[in-house]
């Protein structure tokens, strides 16, 4: 089983800026047309989504929920009853998060895509991911919210591929070695 | 004239660990055999190399000196005389950055190689670089000196090229408008 990042970050590896505003993304993607990036491609291969809260909270105010078809699952400690509009579609989840994944890998889940800022950094230090694709964007915002925190240790990854686009954004997908 | 950065990092943006140690990156090279990730091709096309006090005490440090042939400029406040073993060889200056770029090309300078970390800051900050080379080597460090500082404002680059070698490592130039 797959347990996956797909992001994008600014040249300086920011994915949001500090009050978590992603305006700059989308401006950055729309001048490039249709281009999805591969994620349509990434996004067919996945079972599962974990979000965390705040990541959660964003996909409520847009206009569709993105996810039809997916089973979701929001980490939170906070939260106790899923919002009326997406009841049936989102499961929330406080335990564990090997737990999580093991329980998930056993029904049969082939590949979870994980987002949101502190959930990935959280499943990065537990070594619960298997791979990252970063997607960088050709800007510098200087400040903000980063995609790696602090992991304690050094944390070896394999190259798998690299495709550059017309728009300038460089997509890299990489593996993580078991630790 | 071009004014550039050729530097590798971390995939989490690191260019050194936070005692300054880069050990990680000579291993991290020395897996690759002989290949020279085009430092070779870029070197030759420099004349003139701008270093701060701390990279030029490094590299005074190694067992040959790395830039016979080129003009070396050495930014800094603090030192007053030039270590007997290059004299001749160095230059030292306290002065603005402005008027050293602009002087080195009505010296005819073609192209000059910012290397440091500070420095490399200091000039991107003063909107005084035309062009940066970072190779991403696989491996997240935790924790470190970045090549990025916080700039205030967003800085757009053009995407030129991007290249990916056998060991990992991706190779990426861009260009900084003219702000």
């Amino acid at each position: 089983m797959k347990v996956s990042v797909y992001i994008a970050t600014s040249l300086d590896g920011y994915i949001a800026r500090a009050d978590g505003d992603i305006s700059w993304l989308r401006e950055a993607g729309s001048s490039a047309g249709q281009e999805d990036y591969g994620y349509g491609e990434f996004f067919r291969s996945v079972d599962c989504m974990i979000l965390g809260r705040k990541s959660f909270e964003t996909v409520l105010s847009f206009p569709t929920w993105p996810y039809t078809g997916k089973r979701v699952i929001v980490l939170t400690k906070t939260l106790e009853e899923i919002p009326a509009r997406v009841r049936g579609r989102v499961e929330l989840y406080s335990g564990l998060m090997k737990e999580l994944v093991a329980s998930l890998e056993a029904e049969g889940c082939r590949r979870i895509y994980i987002d949101g800022g502190k959930i990935i950094r959280s499943f990065l230090r537990k070594n619960l991911l298997t791979d990252i694709t970063i997607t960088r964007i050709p800007l510098l915002l200087g400040e903000g919210i980063r995609l790696f925190g602090e992991t304690g240790y050094d944390i070896k990854l394999r190259h798998i591929k690299t495709k550059s686009y017309e728009s300038g954004f460089v997509k890299s997908t990489y593996e993580f070695a078991l630790q």
